[in-house]
């Protein structure tokens, strides 16, 4: 019985950007190895690898459902998992590269975005019994008919913890550019705090709202394979096991809970309101039918019902990128138009200020803290959600920074000052 | 029964630099396709992409023994197997690009330099059967362990005659960046002609000789599976059918023999002789079985026996960036210098001219016309080695270029005047 721990540990693009780098985070590694834990690594593509591989493609055709495509974009990640294993065995140790066919990590059909469906870990654990230090290619798979596939967005996040659920790793380790989860933009807020620990349903939240350390996708396949995460910094001197960066646990796990663990934002929204719209059965599905089926991913949705009982505003946000599409693809709605005469108004200056936090189910008067404090400091609000974790305003963009500074402190996230 | 010819098509590095030029290379592909011919291509890597992933691996390690050192440089012909196969089908045309273990091109285990041991060809079949153009990457195969492997020098050429040979092609196609085999280097020899057609062994003298058009691997596996090879621009108007390249073939589809059909030269040569070498039985292998463990690929070997019937002068050519290692090599030679006290000779300034031909096996009187030919102009030859089918002499590299025009003129082979 091998007594050992199983960590996996996953080196975003920034963190093996050039051979120098790719060195620097073999070291992370070999410290873990040091540490008597047994550890595979999965890599990201050299930042900026991706790009101009898609740029390569981009200038022969534009479709992304080739699967040659996938051949192309998926060399980035072979580069890096080649070059890490090197530097590993430069350093002494034992150490193979994996691409996706070689694991292998089946997904399905889907080039450019496909699913895992099935890892057959035999291979690696086999590696790992005989102190071989396993180096995945990330973002990649294979199909059941020999095709490479990419992953698409998040894809190296997902892989890691695809790989730690197949090999029931007792943790996943992402080292990114960032030191862990926070508080809040520290860009925005200064007095944002490291956040030791957050539970999967709060980093959903806080990374579907713009947080950008984990991709949702993988947080996802964490929570549901009860996969430990930890988001660590490739540039500090910690590793793995000295616990620095920030765990994502399940709800038990976290021990005393914050009723607020984080404020976050994104400008990118537009807010689109359908007045008067018939107040009658099958409208939402008229209206939101037609933009899932052109790839518009609809956000917060709000309806309140008009004063005559015969009408309804309907107010929703959709990337900014796509109001002109949203309009378009309204105006052509056919199930919506009988009959309707009413306004489509787009607004382009929005933002949407959320906060997050596993604690807020057991406490009340959250709501009422935000609205206040936003209040007090002059601010409209323009539409409200809610979620048992979360709840987002929408508002004029130009406050978007007094908003979410207003509201760290009002929640007591700022660090205590020394 | 498919009365299609089959024709391989090879690009290299230049033909392929970027994605204009293998849209390009798709274009003469699809002629091909056109004239009713089914296709398969090999491309190698876009140049300058070899070189920076080698540059990367040579930044973390030199060692190139690594199964992951191919992982890594492997990825360049896969960007452009990929790149290829989204240019023609965005022109209207089925294609699919195959890496090395997708075929599978099955190779022995010597990482950086292996050798193909089997080519299992029916996906290809089966895809060119339904009008589906195949991309092969080239110079990467798989070892039946399921690792990458890449073939070393001149491997895409390599892979590109071994696809022909097992799919029993009518033809391999060599695109490159000169639009034939010349008779001479045109930078020296300004009449210079093209050749319409040289026999397998005429390609590999010239290409051992320095005619770097095609590899010596590829046309040896050529000469032994009896495929047809030609030589063509990438860079010209022409198509392969419109054979207006130099097509290397069997001896007997040489209707009208050339004596000699080109001279060549190189300048990287250095002479080493050793003086007043005890002449007994086991001399040579003394001195020649050190340097072939050393790797110093020896060429020209030439033995005097010296007049007083007890010692001889030995001398030969290595590359002239092994000149010090073959002397630091010769002189720890330990069966070597049992009694031997003569003197090591290294002379940097040498080139070799040679001149070779077919024709020359049935024909009395080249080496004459070479010998005088070169001293009407006052060279000094300075060794002699023959062949069949070549003569090769040493000369001061001074004189390289006048040897070379000499007797271009003197064995008929400037071009007519128009």
């Amino acid at each position: 019985m091998d007594m050992k721990k199983k960590i996996v540990v996953k080196f975003g693009g920034t963190s093996v950007a050039d051979p120098d780098r790719i060195e620097k985070a073999a070291e992370k590694v070999i410290a873990e190895v040091k540490r008597g834990n047994r550890v595979a690594v999965v890599v990201s593509a050299m930042s900026g690898v991706t790009n101009q591989l898609l740029h390569y493609c981009a200038q022969i055709q534009s479709g992304l459902d080739s699967s040659d495509y996938d051949v192309v974009v998926a060399s980035g990640e072979q580069v890096t998992a080649g070059l890490m294993a090197l530097a590993l065995q430069k350093r002494g140790f034992k150490s193979q590269s994996y691409l996706g066919w070689q694991v292998p990590i089946i997904s399905n059909t889907q080039h450019g975005r496909a699913r895992i469906q099935d890892i057959r870990p035999e291979i690696l654990n086999v590696a790992m019994a005989n102190d071989i230090i396993p180096v995945i290619a990330g973002f990649q798979g294979v199909t059941e008919g020999g095709r490479v596939t990419t992953l698409g967005r998040g894809g190296s996040d997902t892989t890691a913890v695809a790989i730690a659920a197949a090999l029931r790793a007792d943790r996943c380790d992402i080292y990114t550019d960032v030191d862990g989860v926070y508080t809040c933009d520290p860009r925005i807020v200064a007095q944002a705090r490291k956040l030791p620990c957050v539970t999967y349903e709060e980093m959903l939240e806080m990374a579907a709202l713009g947080a950008k350390v984990l991709h949702p996708r993988s947080v996802e396949l964490a929570m549901g394979w009860g996969v430990p995460l930890q988001v660590l910094s490739s540039f500090g001197p910690q590793i793995g096991s000295d616990l620095p960066g920030t765990q994502v646990v399940r709800e038990e796990s976290v021990m005393e809970k914050q009723i607020v663990n984080g404020v976050t934002y994104t400008r990118n929204e537009a807010k689109i309101t359908l007045v008067s719209v018939p107040d009658k059965p099958g409208i939402a599905a008229s209206i939101f039918g037609p933009l899932g089926d052109a790839g518009v991913n609809v956000d917060m949705i709000v309806q309140n019902i008009s004063s005559d009982g015969k009408t309804t505003d309907m107010t929703f946000t959709v990337p900014r990128g796509d109001a002109d599409l949203t309009k378009s693809v309204l105006q052509r709605a056919p199930d919506l138009y009988v009959g309707y005469v009413g306004d489509i108004r787009v607004d382009l200056h929005v933002s949407k200020v959320s906060v997050v936090g596993i604690g807020m189910t057991s406490h009340s008067g959250v709501a009422k803290t935000m609205f206040s404090t936003l209040a007090q400091e002059g601010i409209n609000i323009r539409a409200i959600t809610t979620s048992e974790i979360k709840i987002s305003v929408l508002i004029d963009e130009d406050y978007t920074e007094l908003a979410v500074r207003a509201l760290h402190t009002a929640f007591g996230l700022d660090k205590e000052r020394p």
